[in-house]
């Protein structure tokens, strides 16, 4: 799919604000953010990034892909994992920078620990923050896991970086 | 609020992943994703950033304040327009790299266009995308604004840039 061709250019704020044609706004890095959500829960599942190039290909077949900001390579989620998404509806934003991808799970799962959303883990605020001594503790939504990521991504590197 | 008390150390992925202390990631611009959705209708209202000064205040205070990237500047949000966001739940991802916030509306709604989302557009996909001649067209998800922007942020610069 051409992005020269599905791709509007941004000519003025009132036509990214308030028309009718896609004009995304890519950053320097030449990516939008992606918000992925469970269509069935609302749950946010993830946040990921995308090129041009990965959303056309999203646009065009209507499974998810990113770009990995780590791998710096092109992603369909769910080539390795079979956690394919299926795009059932998808949105952008007032300023045309951000996706919002609303989508049916396969597999039950999404992040790459195993658990079913990426946040899994509730940060204290308000009088609970104050109370805390050191660092604040975190607290888990989710006690088990889906999947056992040591199997399902054997022998592949772990996206997270220091 | 200290942040050098209430964020811990990166020292390990396992601990980032899998551990029970807040200890987030901030980018080369020293910023964080936010995504922030209606607590009641798990609607995605917007995409925001923080800085370690702002998520702070957010941790203190209950009520959503972002990195405003355009204006280079802290941005209490509803300070102008009255459409606070009171916290109600604040989750962190596995690499600790964006936070979820799930808040409760003033004024219902979030966007500065005047929709109650941000994201109050559709883009085509499949094969209603391959059908299309040109730049893909939006279609509108909200008809009717809930304020007049003219109105409630007069005398402001629009945060949209091209």
């Amino acid at each position: 799919m051409d992005t020269s061709r599905i791709f509007a250019q941004r000519r003025t704020v009132e036509q990214v604000e308030e028309g009718h044609e896609l004009a995304p706004k890519f950053d320097a890095q030449g990516l939008i953010t992606a918000v992925t959500t469970d269509v069935s829960s609302g749950e946010l599942l993830m946040v990921g990034y995308m090129n041009a190039e990965v959303l056309a290909l999203t646009i065009k077949t209507g499974e998810a892909h990113y770009f990995s900001r780590s791998r710096q390579a092109l992603w369909h989620k769910g080539a390795t994992s079979g956690l394919v998404q299926k795009v059932r509806e998808l949105l952008i934003d007032d300023d045309q920078d951000c996706v919002w991808l609303r989508v049916e799970l396969s597999g039950g799962a999404s992040c790459h620990v195993g658990y079913r959303s990426c946040f899994y883990r509730q940060v204290p605020f308000g009088a609970e923050a104050h109370a805390a001594p050191g660092p604040l503790p975190l607290r888990y939504t989710e006690t088990e896991k889906v999947f056992d990521p040591e199997i399902v991504y054997r022998g592949q590197p772990n996206p997270t970086k220091l």
